[in-house]
């Protein structure tokens, strides 16, 4: 499923390529993310041309709303009209980060449904949802807990993830879902390490690191997946939960992460910012204005090859949307070309961890 | 410039060509609006993928933003990257609807440009501004009066519109850039025909029929649009400023209209309405959800071919622009495709007045 296909000697980077029911994932790769079936602003075409080859959607989402209609669909694949990669996240992350009220036990998440029907989401019932809908890659429910939490709630929710995560393991059913556990650990390395051993045992596709990104200050973070990474097997794929702004990217993929899925580059988009020549900047200021070179210079993404940054700037001041739309566009087309041309350098033995997307 | 290709016998409808510097539009023609240089929500290639041959930018808007950039792009075109027909409204209708202060003379319109300069839009100014945007097809400045005014003011307005039709005329300096004078007359068809004659009397590329659709009864607008056509030269294209919904185009096509231009069929795509089978239809419906067909069956159109109704029904009330953009595309191909089988019936003379798109 998962091969490796270079290595760097100086680091812990490397390429390959995981296999799925559709198709092939090119690693160190990115997911754009589509948490309620669309990345948003963005038809599946644009992502094709962004260069992008799978992207990951909120199982949970669609528990609230429009199981039936992507069942009725025949799956999230042709919901969505995406032949590529779909993950699908499980929503452990996401409960805790909405406001939303439901009930943690041992068992799994108490809520009520839109209809007031009240719900448990355990361990089985999260992977029946992800394979139901037709995921190619799911995770094994886990219990995040909030930054900050105490070494006792740590403890709890290392254990609660590591007895779902077998539960999961027996609720398998279908052969087209890969399944990948998840290390938590909190912001304690040992903790971390140990967990990351405890998960490494059980017979999963791949890991993902979560409970990071919460707020933690960014060393704490890089400790945190670095301890992470420690306790995982270097010949499964690893995806790094919720993480990827352009700073991130280089760091991590020196240190060995093969996966990596984030709003950052979308909803900055959307809110002005585009990524260009190792930094970012705002459309929205006056020195764009008239401006009749692309927003990047070489850049081959829609928005660069078709329009000018004066022509972005003058759309974003007037509020119109098609801004973001291309803005998004070029901010996802940077991070994928940054990660081509790394797997490339991978390849070819000449990677040397740059500075930023 | 403009040729009549064909005419139906039984009404008053005719296929034509209109020649134009960015090339020939067909007509009966429909164009999408693009007040500040952008169709809401899309590029020139789903335009173009519509079937979208001219749009009507707005150049009033320009002189408040915008100018020097599409002064140094090179002009409309180039600042939008859209190589096919433009046309501009020249922004008198604008300004009555904008909630913008200004004050009207017989020299032309005064008001304050953002930056506080006081500013005088008179004919000549307009017609330069257009020109200078590289407009394919410009309109005289006119004075349009509200929705319900006294005979007197009417009067005034077409006199206004008369004297500057003339000024507009002499102030010309661009051989690309066709121009058109404007019909006023209020709700009035005396005044209507009266006004008709005298601007055709003018050595104008075409006509514009304004200061209609601003919330008179329809058979009000009815009567106006034929009472102005009947004062018009048969032989030269006549333009419905601002009118376009699915239930007007026949008949007014049937009257003898050949151009239009009409935010409603996006606006409504943006609010959830979209066209099928004649009727409209509110995507928002329950009855939309995990609905596996298109939008429209038969209609060939991005959105239709990509996507379900139950997708873009799920898109709509998770709030995502996706929506809208489909929604836009379909309406907007639904009336381009109505308006393209017109053409052809009137041309193999099988042209018979269809209730409404």
């Amino acid at each position: 499923m998962f091969r490796i296909q270079a290595e760097d000697e100086r680091s812990g980077a490397r390429a390959g390529v995981l296999r799925t029911a559709h198709g092939d994932l090119e690693t160190p790769a990115f997911l754009p993310v589509a948490t309620k079936g669309v990345v948003k602003t963005l038809t599946p075409d644009e992502l094709r041309s962004i260069g992008a080859h799978g992207i990951i959607v909120n199982s949970f989402h669609f528990l609230l709303r429009g199981r039936d209609a992507v069942a009725k669909a025949g799956g999230i694949h042709e919901f969505m009209n995406w032949d590529r990669v779909i993950f699908t996240d499980c929503g452990g992350f996401q409960l805790i980060r909405k406001d939303f009220s439901f009930h943690l036990s041992d068992e799994g998440m108490s809520f009520k449904l839109p209809d007031g029907t009240p719900y448990l989401l355990d361990p089985s019932g999260s992977l029946r949802l992800q394979e139901e809908m037709g995921s190619d890659v799911a995770f094994s429910l886990d219990d995040c807990p909030q930054l900050g939490s105490s070494e006792k709630r740590t403890l709890l929710s290392m254990e609660r993830t590591t007895t779902w995560a077998k539960e999961s393991l027996v609720a398998r059913e279908s052969e087209n879902t890969l399944l990948f556990g998840i290390v938590q650990g909190g912001g304690d390395a040992e903790l971390r390490e140990d967990h990351a051993r405890t998960v490494a045992e059980l017979e999963f596709d791949g890991f993902g690191i979560g409970g990071l990104g919460l707020g933690e200050p960014k060393e704490t973070t890089m400790a945190m997946v670095e301890a992470s990474l420690k306790g995982l097997p270097s010949a499964s794929p690893k995806h790094l939960l919720g993480i990827g702004s352009p700073d991130d990217l280089g760091h991590y993929v020196s240190a060995g992460v093969d996966i990596f899925d984030s709003a950052f580059p979308a909803r900055n988009a959307r809110h002005g910012t585009f990524f260009a020549d190792g930094e970012s900047h705002d459309i929205r200021k006056r020195r764009f204005e008239g401006v009749t070179d692309p927003l990047e210079k070489g850049c081959r993404c829609y928005a660069c090859g078709e329009f000018t940054a004066g022509y972005i700037h003058h759309l974003y001041r007037e509020k119109e949307m098609l801004a973001m739309r291309l803005l998004s566009i070029h901010n996802l087309a940077a991070v994928e070309t940054w990660l081509a041309e790394t797997r490339v350098s991978l390849r070819e033995g000449t990677f040397s961890r740059p500075v930023r997307v």
